[in-house]
């Protein structure tokens, strides 16, 4: 019989963006969290600093943005780029947009404030949940094993002040130790390194006085003395980015380091003309760059990582927090979702798939810009002899025609940088022309519904207090499947005028849907004042009509979306980006003609799939969709031709 | 000699809305404010709830929105009424935006929390100053003698728990005590009551359950069985005022009440057909309308009264607290222009002609809102029998044209109950066609820049790091005179290309200047990271150039601004109001022609006057405004035509 040990949902090890957002995460949905780190307090300075525009968007779905913002972070809209110049000075050659107008991004800037702030708020809000992150325990050995059928991983942990011991049981554990990470070595997970040199880099916080224009914007600056990339960030601070060695030096020392004066020195002489003294030092560090990614981000779907564990990269292009983040939402809701019995298992694969593909990506680009940027560039009188072209006048963002590799490249990017690059390729999740379920309804390769990507944003009115609101926002991260119901132009909110919307409705609630199917076990249950689940933990209903706010009595719309009082909306606001829409919000997401559609979306954001609205036999394609990953005993119960064996041989 | 007592600058009696935002002003500038309140703790239920579309931008402007909209404020962005329909019921009549459009408000919605939690926000902030209200406490004398000149006010304090006294002296003493003060008792103010009449009404909040659909919506209904006010709330809670007893009732009796049972008896009658059931009740109410204003605000301006002590109105039309934060920060700039050696003493005449203006306006408008309100409604019958007119298409926000007094005086005062009614007369401080100082380049009569009400809001990009901002609000509350430099279509920011700009700018650094002489003392002082007040604790100054951001380097642009580089705006953003506009924040503001212009704005936020922009000239216009107010001595110096005596004599 198996020693009493205490259990736990899961059991985090590290504490820093991607331990701390899958914690929050999980201990907000229920589940039995233990969260360790090693350090005896939070982060206090330095780190990584940059909230991405999509990671804004994702915190304000968490609710947290607000705190964050509340410690007043730096917001950096553009980059300027700096060039050298005769006589060993600088000259700013262009800047550019750090989150163009063609992302249509809620939020187009970069967020900056140091880590220990950002983890804060999420330490503040697990203890709002009644958990706390323990320190400082540390990991001493773990292993998967079948003592405990339901808890199969046995992790032993080590307080590291009073070095007291014990052993607990989980049915998952979660490394989000950073780089050095216990359990990827015991699991044997080689690094894969994508590029073996690397540049030394020296970092530096502080506040800076300056007569250099641009200090309270992002930076890159190529001079002849070296090479510095400015971030701004809150209470006057500023970081510097310096290039202490490249492996294109004569005599190249990836162990090189350089002291905080020899920093500051080198960052004088690269500022030329302009001065350049420190008020303090907040925070400063030496690094290599030094690229590399797991071969594998689990090997039994029991014992997980992420984060830090999984990729490493130099910091400059502020990815790697964000890419923390993605990592946590990504694994939060699908482990909630199989431990709900709602999914099978075999949606766990999904996650290294799809995050690992993301960090390929991301290495790629790191690599490219790291090497890009830590060449030395052409002088200014170069790039005028290789270039006949006029570069007098630079308007807001315009690109000069001469504009140099690292600025193209730059651009060409942003739509990473920004966050917007997550795109999770086709899989059992994500609909394509290849899934296993097709059906006549689907919208497939539809130009804006993009699945993998995020849902277009839009505004409208919410029918039951007429506020304005931020549709793709309205449903918070609660970890349920989203589903957006855009009534279509051929619907009318008057009574009995909406045949389509009523089929799709009445099919809902047969209690053999999918849907109701799992809806919550009693029907006594008070759902009043419930927002997002008034009928099932696991989704969410919007339902969007192209209308006026006054011509809708929510009381005229089918029974389903009565209990959705507060999640019916009104598209009757007016978007420049569609100005002459007759429903913008319908229009913005993809749905221009007469019809409307259902958009499910992933509880991270994602676009699943898109169903032309037409009554029952949309909820027939939804249905198969769903069919196709639920729990194995669930998906007995569904009318559908898809064979479930089928279904997961596709994974 | 005098006793050695205690000295403050400022003594505050009293910590409802009108003295901690009186307190929070002071003591974030710098001065030694007491501060006491007679109750053991601060509000914890009810009271006051509506922050105005006007006060949110004072308290943004302020920096204290961002920690009350923490608390998740129902937000009103649409009124309903509802009038009575046959069979005893009510039926929906119409709706209208509580903020509409035409307002162009930043925030076109009202916030509703409870008084408490916004207290809770600004002692937090006094606290953070090094302040805090001292409970309970209460006032037992005071007088106004010549024992001390620099204090000439001794106020008598006593702690209700220990029953300690002290004498303490001070420059001010301000009543913020609520109707019933002490302070006005013993000044012998009589309150002029302008309605001898009462209605009675029975306030509550608390979580209600219903299928009245507009339960999250301000709602005024009017039903056979009575009248009642629906003002949605924090925490699903709502608010209803339910009419108890109006003097048009046969029996009417002011000093009727009722208990929560029976106001809970008259609100299911009224929601008929609807349900309505308490979850809970948090907090109960019964009170006769009362409407009433203080003769003087202050007898010897040394011992001044605000808020509730002043005026006394019903609280249906949310205006009590807003007016008391107007109130307050009317006050508290004066009090510091005053203080600070800057202006005459006799500004401070203005605060009651200012305030009471606007309290006499409030009155007249509660009254008949009220009086409308408690009105037996003609039934729906009866209204379609005395109108022919269709009725049968509400859309958003339109009129049926048989609309009833009520709704049509509604609409007529939404500029008032937003907030943007306070509408100063012209004074010393407001400049006219009347004013005592004239000059050809002042703008008279602007139709957009209305002296005595506050500056048109417009968005801009800043150019040392290109956030998008909200201009009107750029520069804080800090107590100082704000100058808004529009630098005209006429205008180029490349070097040397901005004669007007620099002959203004120049002329501003004039050691002789208005702008110059009331520069700190030493020119020592480090403002490296200081960005409003970088010359003088009194101006600050912003610049917008009808410009690209790209095209602007601040260090071409004349040395004035230099210091001023965080407030340096480029007017490149397209605003939707002035949608063909070259320049729209200029045209915006109202500056649609090729000449700029520099706005005066008060430190309250309200036009002080305007000056057309041509160079030296300008700053002579502005000389002479200022001349008319500022302190005797430093009158003298000032190069003009204008007496001030006969300055003060317009007073």
């Amino acid at each position: 019989m198996p020693k009493d040990y205490r259990k736990h949902d899961v059991v985090i090890i590290g504490a820093g963006p991607v331990g701390l957002l899958l914690s929050v995460l999980l201990t907000r949905w229920g589940y039995n969290v233990r969260h360790i780190d090693n350090r005896p307090v939070p982060t206090a300075t330095g780190r990584a600093d940059g909230i991405q525009p999509r990671t804004l968007e994702i915190l304000k779905n968490m609710g947290l943005k607000r705190n964050i913002m509340a410690f007043d972070p730096a917001r950096v809209f553009e980059v300027a780029f700096w060039d050298p110049a005769p006589g060993g000075k600088i000259v700013r050659t262009g800047t550019w947009a750090s989150c163009p107008a063609f992302l249509d991004a809620r939020y187009p800037f970069t967020a900056l404030l140091h880590q220990g702030l950002i983890e804060r708020v999420m330490i503040d809000d697990l203890r709002k949940n009644g958990n706390d992150v323990q320190r400082p325990w540390t990991i001493t050995r773990f292993e998967t094993n079948n003592v405990d059928k339901d808890y199969p991983v046995e992790v032993d942990l080590k307080n590291l002040d009073s070095n007291v011991t014990e052993t607990v049981r989980a049915k998952y554990l979660f490394s989000g130790e950073g780089a050095r990470s216990f359990v990827r070595e015991q699991l044997q997970v080689p690094i894969r390194h994508k590029d073996p040199i690397s540049h030394v880099w020296g970092v530096m916080d502080g506040v800076l006085r300056t007569n250099f224009p641009d200090i309270k914007m992002k930076c890159t600056i190529h001079s002849d003395h070296g090479s510095i990339m400015v971030i701004p960030r809150e209470d006057n601070m500023v970081r510097l980015y310096i290039q202490i060695a490249s492996s294109t030096d004569p005599d190249f020392n990836p162990r090189k380091t350089a002291t905080v004066e020899e920093v500051q020195t080198a960052a004088k002489n690269i500022f030329q003309p302009y001065y350049c003294e420190w008020d303090r030092v907040e925070w400063y560090s030496v690094y290599p760059i030094g690229q590399g990614i797991a071969e594998k981000y689990t090997l039994d779907h029991r014992v997980f990582m992420g984060g830090d564990v999984c990729h490493t990269h130099s910091p400059k292009a502020g990815q790697g927090m964000n890419t923390a983040f993605h990592d946590a939402l990504n694994l939060a809701w699908k482990l909630h979702h199989v431990e709900s019995g709602f999914a099978d298992r075999s949606i766990l694969t999904t996650y290294e798939t799809e995050r690992k593909s993301v960090a390929e990506t991301l290495l790629d680009f790191d690599n490219k810009y790291a090497a890009l940027f830590s060449q030395r560039q052409p002088s200014s009188s170069e790039v005028h002899s290789a270039s006949n072209s006029d570069t007098s006048s630079h308007t807001n963002t315009s690109a000069p025609e001469d504009e140099n590799p690292f600025v193209a490249m730059f651009k060409a990017n942003c739509e990473f940088t920004a966050g917007y690059g997550v795109a999770y390729k086709p899989n059992i999740l994500n609909h394509s022309a290849d899934h296993t379920f097709q059906h006549p309804l689907l919208l497939t390769n539809h130009p804006k519904l993009r699945t993998g990507r995020i849902l277009p944003n839009s505004n409208a009115t919410r029918v039951a207090d007429a506020n304005f609101v931020h549709l793709e926002n309205e449903i918070p991260c609660n970890g349920s499947y989203r589903l957006f119901v855009f009534a279509g132009r051929n619907s009318s909110p008057k009574k009995d005028q909406h045949p389509q919307l009523t089929a799709f409705a009445n099919a809902m609630q047969d209690p053999k849907s999918f849907y109701s199917r799992f809806a919550y076990p009693t029907s006594n249950r008070d759902t009043h004042h419930e927002m997002d689940n008034p009928h099932s933990p696991l989704f969410s209903i919007a339902l969007v009509l192209a209308a006026k706010r006054s011509e809708i009595e929510i009381s005229d719309l089918p029974a389903l979306f009565h209990d959705y009082s507060g999640r019916i909306y009104a598209d009757d606001v007016w978007q420049r980006a569609v100005a002459d829409a007759k429903a913008p919000a319908h229009a913005k997401t993809g749905f221009e003609g007469e019809e409307g559609g259902v958009v499910v979306v992933r509880p991270d954001g994602h676009v699943a799939c898109a169903v032309r609205l037409v009554g029952e036999e949309t909820v027939e394609a939804l249905e198969g969709y769903f069919a196709t990953f639920l729990h194995k005993q669930l998906v007995q119960t569904v009318k559908t031709e898809v064979s479930p064996a089928k279904v997961r041989a596709q994974l």
